[in-house]
């Protein structure tokens, strides 16, 4: 009988995984029409196209070697159909195991699941990227840093925090990210910025006496709809990184989550319109819906310690923050068309020290020694990686082609071919 | 042992609670696009906001007084937390109180996930009210009412009725409503109606000689997505309900609520398509989808007790009930863009009776003055509420606004710039 | 005690398949976005209310009779609330049966969630129609005959298969297809099939000098909606095919199939878009979507035994296969709007024959047999059926409603009456 409750439990944080996973999986459906609703009609093609493919990508690299780098799962391809063949005799070790250490910390779970979980990961670290470069930056060379990005260089810093495993030079963080402002957010956003940098803007974003001219998405209903599609699957985002579910102890942990996620979302937005409103004069859609993100990011490094009042309460300076970050990028004419450097770096970093606000165990040196390690490796290798890119096919459409859309140029089809005069 | 069965059952009751509050407020992005599909596109980008803001208000003030009101959970915004880190002490001492009940109605859960099931109810109920009133309502406006109306008005309702607080002069009801037809539904309709009669239609709705214009929405394939992720996320809305899932009768009764609820939007979508193509000559996409959110409301007062067939039947009568109800309040010249006091006043009222086909435990005079009670307060709380707001700020935007649309000005951006010539 | 750890067994064996069929339901949100995406905008309002009205008759004529016919289901109206009104007794002898069996294979669950799981099967097969009679057939031929094929064709040879009835002539088949690509997806495309025969190719889609003339879907943010949500679906709909999730040997399938099913989606996304760019010059968003669809499709008869890396490898050649199955139909004058037959039929005969890659119980003669059962008779019945529908009502629009749109003559309202000129 004591099996039969193991493998309810075992059965259970395996589904729970899974569902969280599928979850982060939606996110990827979020970004995409995020995205795809915040740039101009001629250039929705191919970002949808990004989307998708980077997606696929992801899936794919982290599968041949992102994994192993990250959690030393080398034999990983085979090892999986190996664990779901377990014969009678395995079972029955997991079960001793587990029994040997009381049951007091259940929570096996298949390891499938758990790659499954990863792998979703690493594409919203990438799907931060393609905001930023979006509306003029070559597809092919895109994809290519996806393939080095999820194979490589997100991996290889996941190892180093929650792998676990030694830095150069540093050895071992004591850096405190339950589900990664900084791991996947700001590394994310990292990345981007290297790109943004060689990329340079978009063409009359900025004009010749520093004006800065604002390029209208041409889909905010789509917008809004990758924002709560993000909104829904940060729950299994942030409610997954428990690693499991059973026992009292954790599932309080996991409910505390799913509520101080949502109550940051919504302290963020609300921040965001009312900072907005008082700047601008008018109710911004788009600062409200990137003030819900900024919440979603500022939670996510330690979703579970805070109380409610307290999550909202760091939800909402995220929301702050992100407003002052993308007018104050924008005078460095630094162009993200969605926002993403600001959103997912600027105020990811704030997640990583409001983990000080609730967590007592984490450290201010702890938290600044890990943002500059993901941050000068993350960076450093993101800009090394575009920079051979350019140098090989480069990494900007021509000037032509980003004139009349890069839909045309790159996928040779429109996105809305019977609603546009253009 | 017991422990372990007792914290695997406690952290599957948790899961199931977080799944299903998940999917509720994945209703919020159903709502959000079926309005801003219903709609015309220059009043777009304002649904949308005020579907986000909305959500994020409900969020917040639920948090700050609606549960106090509602359940008494006053500590609640510290007490998660407790929970939370609750410690081996109290961790035996909840054991020990489930042991002695036998296990013989196992259902504990964590406080936050009970939390987090009932905020996104309260956003649900005010998602109702903000297409009733799009096209014409001030921003702020509506806001300042969903203030009122999700700390307030709908908490107080709520209290009487799933929180088993006595009624002023009546004392407790003996009223029964499994996921809130009424209490949800109607509440959110009757606020909706208070609002519209102080609001007045839409210029150019209704003729001088009686006639009624059709204004067409400007994006049927959202307004469509919008009624799949509503249908969808009624599975966590009714099934939730429960509020727990463990044990072979429970979990019967939610597989039953599952299927019912998709029956009945069947039966609703398809009783609406065959009426108006009865009446008005064609297959009315619109109207199909009104039918099936009726079903889905017609069956939410009880949706584990009927057999499907009646199920279906149930949701059938809702669809035919919302045409009639469509057509009945233009006549009276009541202006509902997207028919919400149709579908979830009119037919939720269909479904608070329509328990007394199947539970036997239900009375009609129960029934009755539920309604009652729910109605006139919820009418009346929300008729002052938008009096005062009219009074103090003004409820309706300037006839030169409506004109242009209140995108332009209430939130200074078009939802989508490049596809009209407006 | 024992008593309860069946409990928990069969309420998360409940759980875990109505999870899987709401994320099964979502399906049928992705093929309106699909086909609304891919279809010219004068046809969208008329594909919307073809797509959430088949699912109504889907869930209706399963409902009456097509369960029946599948699984013997017959009392199952009145059964359902039979079960959940389980008396003390009838629980007893449930657990009784269950400890005799020495909880070797716990796994049963409500029988209401099994109906809920297959419920939206058989909307899957049926959506898989919609999308390649589009843009010419009579919105009533077309309910018609999913009423035949929802609650006749599909359950009968579902009944053939899945149900392990006899098939007449041949007796039981041994075929393995463990979520369908053969029962639903095949199945799916032969109905189409028949239906596209007698019906014909869209006006001007094929030029008189053999040339193929392409005619661009109107909206590609919601094909690319539509294939996210499909992808996202997907892992109920191959993930709830286990049945049951209790038990270690179970929940490392499950885990498994999520991981084997993203990995071939990934695969077939990738393969599709190389293919395509080689074939075409360009990176084409439509083929990437088909090649994620089609790997979705190809892994379907067995997502749980192969390696991933197996699994990438199986999607991509389903996503190389729908590639030039797209460009032959269109030689052959098969005119598939948005390539439903090459993506479910071509691919899905692929998916049947690659079970022999991993699962050594399987047969070429089974897997031959099975087909040819599963296409006769599916594609028999549909062309009769399809043929008397010609018979009786016409099945195809008059020449004049096809040039203006279907949305006008058959709707009485366009899907973005603000965005277009025509």
């Amino acid at each position: 009988m004591e099996n039969n409750i193991f493998e309810l439990q075992y059965a259970m944080d395996t589904f729970y995984f899974l569902v969280c996973g599928a979850l982060v999986m939606w996110m990827a459906a979020g970004f995409a029409m995020l995205e795809a609703g915040l740039v101009r009609s001629k250039n929705t093609t191919e970002i949808l196209l990004k989307n998708v493919a980077l997606f696929a990508v992801a899936s794919t690299m982290y599968l041949i070697c992102g994994y192993h780098f990250m959690y030393d799962g080398g034999m990983f391809l085979s090892g999986v159909t190996t664990v779901a063949q377990m014969d009678d005799a395995a079972v029955a070790a997991v079960l001793e195991a587990s029994k040997e250490s009381g049951f007091g910390d259940m929570g096996e779970y298949a390891g499938a699941s758990d790659f499954f979980f990863q792998v979703v990961f690493v594409a919203t670290a990438m799907s931060i990227v393609s905001g930023a470069v979006a509306e003029r930056m070559k597809l092919w060379a895109f994809l290519a840093f996806a393939v080095v990005m999820t194979g490589f260089i997100y991996p290889i810093e996941g190892g180093w925090t929650w792998g676990g495993k030694a830095v150069p030079f540093i050895g071992e963080l004591s850096y405190s990210d339950y589900a990664g402002s900084g791991i996947v957010h700001m590394a994310g956003a990292a990345a981007a910025l290297a790109g943004v940098l060689l990329l340079g803007a978009r063409k009359g974003k900025y004009g010749p006496e520093g004006q800065v001219n604002a390029i209208p998405g041409a889909n905010l209903p789509l917008a809004t709809l990758g924002t709560f599609i993000l909104w829904m699957g940060w729950f299994g985002f942030n409610g997954g990184s428990t690693l499991k579910l059973g026992g009292i102890g954790v599932a309080n942990e996991v409910a505390n989550v799913f509520l101080n996620t949502n109550a940051a979302a919504a302290g963020g937005l609300i921040a965001a319109l009312v900072v907005a409103r008082i700047m601008f004069g008018k109710a911004d859609l788009t600062m409200a819906l990137n003030g819900a993100l900024a919440g979603l990011v500022a939670i996510t490094a330690e979703p579970a310690d805070p109380s409610p009042l307290l999550a909202t309460i760091i939800g909402a300076i995220g929301g702050i923050i992100v407003v002052f970050s993308i007018v104050t990028l924008d005078k460095l004419k630094l162009d993200d068309p969605v926002g993403a450097i600001s959103v997912h770096g600027v105020v990811g970093l704030w997640g990583i020290f409001a983990v000080l606000l609730s967590d007592a165990d984490a450290t201010f040196m702890g938290q600044l020694v890990g943002t500059l390690v993901i941050f000068v490796w993350v960076f450093g290798a993101s800009f090394i990686t575009w920079f051979v890119l350019k140098m090989i096919m480069g990494i900007r459409v021509g000037e032509e082609e980003e004139y009349e859309g890069v839909d045309i140029s790159e996928c040779g089809m429109e996105a809305y071919p019977e609603f546009t005069n253009s």
